[in-house]
């Protein structure tokens, strides 16, 4: 019998996993500087959390959830996102009375999404993502919005378009959707059926439909940015003046929306041009949810957060033709000829690795040609060579696959003689 | 509406999870020494894999799989275990043919089991393995059973029992097999049901029978080590040279078994002792499973690995009082005071992370005694302080919070400054 991986998923295999490791310790020590913390809730909750959480007018929620019930009649739900569980997590653990506030979070792990798969979208796929709960002060929009930034920047990628926007208050957004209603109501039979729901429950998703993006009533619809009150219109002001001040540029664009009720004010985009993505595609998205907290049984809280694809990513690193600098190859490649030096190679591969040397040697019998292909296949750095001979005098031939050079060395000096001229090499390549 | 985790299932929090990163970063370091590539294969399989893999006499395949259908009527499984995924994996993508031979895979990542949960057994748990394919060579099963036994040694566990045993070949599995049917069948009434199922299908499984453990034929049962043919007698002998070599002590038990078919030659657990734990517990198991590949439709591949639960290891880390080497604190927090320095801090901060300091600030207006509470509270070692005064005359105040040392220095001088003296620091403590 052959088994076929699902559709929709994808192993990462040994030439793309010293990528993803990378990318990850990039992001954890991008959060250490931050001050952003780890958190790793569990790949799967109660079904309810993420109606609640994602909105249950969603796609998400109404079509693409990997749902089922586990052997005690629970309704259990793989995680389609991140933000639900985290601020679960937030409540059930009360975080809230942490003394050390706002609670600044982030995650790395593996999303699901049944979705019809296609480049870019993966029905399991990696986000990274952080979520700061506790202050509605709009530095901490700018911190995230730059930590993301930052993110990308440092891993090299070009051709960046950060896009923002303001939902405004509560208040601000009572009198733009009631704009908004006046605005479609009049022709709204011209409109796909969704859009007809919409508009009652939440007009503001109109903006998002993929079928009437072109309708001659979106690109005159009242922008949002008109309705903000005084309150919003200065957070606003203040998240665009810190941006400023750190370097970052953003174009404002009203129509980037968020289409749940507890979003509010800062709603962000990070989009990138160019070719292998069409014209233009999104990498990552994030936003205030000042009322999430409370959905979920909190105390209000106010939060802010954004989430990306590692695989959309990796898509663009690729794109762009960027090589991330990947510690590959080994130190060394042990070659041994004869049965007595084989059988002293797993003592000295050994003593090699506990030292802290990565080394290898050949587990198929190959003879002296083949095992020297393999060292330059594996990248190794020096060979070490042990045959019958160097074993009756207790030597071995230390030989650089770089420079061709090589001595013959005692066999207790291999360790010591092997760690000083990798030290050696890499402080010249360091300075 | 209050939400809860899903039963059997845990949060890791941001203390726990700086543990987490160094154990998964320290599994990363040592693969890589030891030449082994990480390998990441999706969450779920077809139910059949595991049914195949894991066997579907055991308990994990009958009673423990979270089992559901995706929207389009497929039967997938959350893997209960990485080895099946991984073979079907090396199966799918030919690694057979790849001309670095054998193939060295780990994987790091959630597994899950519907159990009741209890101390030590969660019903999503993370394991760490390792599976070398396409070689029989024994020195390949020293390699595994070293990284085993260097991962918990290099993290400071201590007071581990490496337990080895052989199950041989197919011939003397064979034999062993009629006499351990002869031992058992005369007197199997006195046994559980299980048991009386196991003795034509797998007799080898009554030794793992928990009910009927304390059997007085339990202890008199025929030896595997008994029945070695020639070829795995050598076998097993130049595992145990090879162990001796490395320094790694271990005990031969003829009672360890694994139940499946395909399982030969060498296995192994390894354990420890102490409190926390009841007498001994086993943290890790692996063995040799030649006649897997060919079980999952790959060619005749010989093949070894062993896995372990990172949430006993921990467990094991904190029954032994082991504190792990953890960078936590930050180099710096920011203090500000009033309206102008307040507006100041996104871009400081950012010109202080972009340049790798580690730097958080208040979000949440407090006055400089609660600010200073909270520098202390993070674990800073400097608190950079800008108030109205030194915005004025462009500077600001660096206070060490180790030697409490405060110098004044010119605003656009504090990056620098804060790298040079950080950079001292860590030089004079790592001398």
């Amino acid at each position: 019998m052959n088994f076929k991986i699902p559709r929709g998923t994808q192993d990462i295999l040994p030439e793309q996993s010293l990528k993803w490791q990378y990318i990850e310790q990039k992001a954890h020590e991008l959060c250490r500087r931050y001050n952003y913390k780890e958190i790793r809730t569990p790949m799967f909750e109660q079904t309810e959390l993420f109606a609640r959480g994602v909105g249950d007018t969603t796609d998400i929620v109404q079509k693409e959830m990997y749902t089922f019930e586990d052997r005690g009649g629970r309704s259990l739900t793989l995680r389609p996102e991140g933000t639900a569980s985290t601020v679960r997590s937030y409540v059930e653990n009360k975080m809230f009375g942490w003394v050390n506030q706002p609670i600044k979070l982030y995650y790395i792990g593996p999303m699901f999404r049944y979705e019809r798969p296609q480049s870019g979208r993966m029905r399991q796929f990696v986000q990274f993502g952080v979520e700061a709960m506790g202050s509605d002060d709009p530095a901490i929009d700018a911190e995230v919005i730059g930590l993301a930034m930052d993110f990308y920047r440092e891993l090299g990628l070009s051709n960046l378009k950060l896009v923002i926007n303001s939902l405004g208050d509560q208040e601000s957004r009572t009198n733009h959707r009631k704009a908004m209603i006046k605005h479609f109501e009049p022709r709204i039979a011209e409109f796909c059926q969704d859009c007809q729901n919409r508009i009652q429950k939440n007009p503001l998703r109109i903006l998002d439909c993929k079928v009437d993006r072109d309708h001659e009533l979106m690109g005159t619809s009242p922008s949002i940015l008109e309705f903000l009150n005084e309150t919003s219109k200065t957070y606003f002001d203040n998240v665009q003046t810190y941006l400023n001040d750190m370097g970052i540029s953003y174009v404002v664009d009203p129509t980037l929306v968020r289409g749940l009720d507890y979003y509010n004010n800062t709603a962000f985009e990070i989009m990138i041009e160019g070719k292998g993505f069409g014209a233009i595609t999104t990498l990552s998205g994030g936003g205030r949810y000042n009322g999430l907290v409370e959905e979920i049984g909190g105390p209000t809280t106010p939060g802010i957060g954004f989430a990306l694809s590692i695989e959309r990513l990796i898509m663009a690193l690729e794109s762009q033709g960027i090589a991330l600098p990947l510690e590959e190859g080994l130190d060394a490649f042990l070659i041994v000829l004869g049965e007595n030096p084989k059988a002293r190679a797993p003592k000295l591969l050994h003593d090699l690795r506990t030292n802290g040397i990565t080394v290898d040697t050949d587990y198929l019998g190959k003879k002296m040609k083949g095992q020297m292909k393999a060292a330059d296949r594996v990248n190794a750095r020096y060979a070490i060579i042990l045959g019958e001979d160097e074993l009756n005098t207790n030597q071995i031939v230390l030989k650089s696959l770089l420079t061709g050079e090589q001595d013959t060395i005692p066999m207790e000096e291999v360790v010591g003689s092997l760690v000083t001229k990798l030290k050696e090499e890499k402080k010249g390549e360091s300075s």
